[in-house]
């Protein structure tokens, strides 16, 4: 894997670089100019380069039970979620090397949308811009506004439409419909993120944004969806690291009662 | 409605603009002059471009339970609790154009500093600066520093204070002071933000920031205030979009709990 | 105490201050030069800027119970808990004016790396690395990388690892051995924060992102590192004005749970 040099988040130091770019008369943008080096990060806290090098990079990122795609496609999901977008082009460059495909990454910020808010996916959207241009990636990639979708399970469907309509129907009836015509029926249809990364990103953006409540039904999707126990277990492991150890450990008992309650 | 240009994040975009206005000798402010445009979204998610118009622009704005006055107050309320500094510029435009007066958003700004912290209101006073200087608004149209307070409700101060003595007076009483003699005694007796539309903010804030807890106490004071059950569960559809499923769907259970709890 | 000018966060004006330094040909970062005045403030709420000159910088502040020093620290795990880094320069310069060593500002943000997630923790490092360059800040007054470890309280480390290797061995064994290996056994016994100001830096960052759940081990563990009920009381007092009134009453219940629990 390619040195994690994360890109800054300063204002100061992009302004600084704009000051070198207009000395130098280049026009590559800001972001992905700028970014903290190790010699910059030792600067501040030699601790924090050693345990970005040895703990996070050499170690993390390299453990068996998680691909790095999946590894990639979850912290995309964190990034988006807690709308930390200067890390963005790093870690979209990274996905795309490690075999997300692009078509995926435009479905996890539209499926963001819905799971994170209309803003963090706008800005998501500003740096994908900027990353598929430097990357040549053509219209021709990227999935259609309204694809043929995936069938829908509807036993599974009708289980779910009950549960909301029965919790959610007394209260507001603008979001049970919402949330059948468009989550259910339209986004999670959409055949160009399989549905088991489609519930890697829910799952991953409920966990960094500490919305436990919702991720008994999410986890049980996503193992439906084919994601194994030791790739749930690992998936908690990786967003201790980028989202910090006390919404991973917040959302263990509600993780342990969906292991619990499955036989796999 | 206009078209909802949403103002882009990445200091990449911005660079390039600041570029663009260096060489044409312009002086209009970045934060105002880059934005996604349709083809932007569509360069990375043309089913994101296409939700947007059919499903937000076209459908929820227009949905009937709640004004586009009120649908202004909760989205303004949303982005400053999430620090979502940079769709502000044409929110705040949008609220101004939908009947939002400068001085209600003043006071939305200071009431978010009390309910989501200094920083978020006064990343808000930075934006919202460059707004009101654009449309020429006037310091005589702001409300006063220290303006004649509305009177007090002293029965439902009386149980707010006791309940707060009791809960949180063996924990901090300084807490305890000041949200007696700043926050009920003062802030929530400003007389330039209505109570109704005062508790439409913080009722907003809580679901967008996943403070649930609070939700039962200031929903059932938004509906002493006069917000209705229909306008109530229409925030929580729209703010579905605006700060993601999750959050909304976590707020139900309490939301429930204080409907089934009144007559109305 | 000085003036508390708050930085903008508006890229807006950020590019009219770049703006103004192309054409005075000076070098200063943006990030120190734009800042809100009190003017600035004025010119969006009259109200804000009295709030933050009477009661926020007038009388919190001087509050008996916390020291300046201390209330630097839970602001800057405020601040970079929450992510918010464009205030950082101003309560970065604060801290080390109030007795912070730049030693430890440089343990709190690998602290918080564990605790907020690396992204936090990176992007502080950038603020960081402009604050420590202005004040001429050396390498060898920095902490080493794999300094000589604190001991490590044996019955303290058996009774956590016990209850973590119970509730999160059967979930996630990875999550166990990176807590135990490298937070427990590692960072934690670093030498250059004291425990005590570790615990604080903990426990704030818990308040202020709403982890309610991890509070009663990490304010339980503060006031076995020398916190006293006094200072965590006003810690909750002071974190209301720097994340918002919702987040430190959602706190309040735990607090009080680890007070009842306790003899002094």
């Amino acid at each position: 894997m390619r040195l994690l040099a994360f890109t800054i988040v300063s204002v100061a130091l992009t302004s600084a670089a704009l000051a070198q770019r207009d000395s130098s008369n280049t026009t590559k943008p800001a972001s992905h100019t700028p970014m903290l080096t190790r010699t910059d990060i030792q600067s501040v806290s030699p601790a924090l380069d050693r345990y970005t090098q040895v703990s996070l990079l050499g170690d993390l990122w390299k453990r068996p039970d998680l691909s790095p795609r999946d590894r990639s496609i979850a912290t995309l999901a964190a990034l988006i979620a807690r709308n930390q977008t200067i890390e963005m082009p790093y870690y979209f460059n990274l996905a795309i090397d490690s075999g997300v495909k692009p078509s995926e990454i435009s479905e996890i910020i539209t499926h963001l949308a819905f799971y994170s808010g209309w803003p963090n996916a706008m800005s998501a959207v500003a740096i994908a811009k900027e990353i598929f241009a430097q990357r040549g990636i053509r219209a021709d990639q990227l999935p259609a506004a309204a694809p043929k979708l995936l069938p829908l399970d509807q036993a599974a469907e009708q289980q779910r439409a009950a549960a909301v309509q029965q919790n959610v129907g007394p209260v507001s009836p603008g979001l049970v419909q919402y949330t059948g015509e468009l989550v259910f029926h339209d986004l999670w249809l959409r055949p160009d993120l399989a549905p088991r990364d489609r519930s890697l990103v829910t799952v991953s953006a409920l966990i960094v944004s500490g919305q436990v409540a919702q991720i008994p039904f999410h986890l049980n999707k996503a193992m439906d969806n084919g994601l194994t126990k030791a790739q749930a277990a690992e998936v908690l492991t990786h967003l201790a690291f980028y989202s910090g150890w006390p919404n991973v450990f917040s959302a263990v008992p509600p993780v342990k009662g969906v292991f619990d309650g499955r036989p796999n």
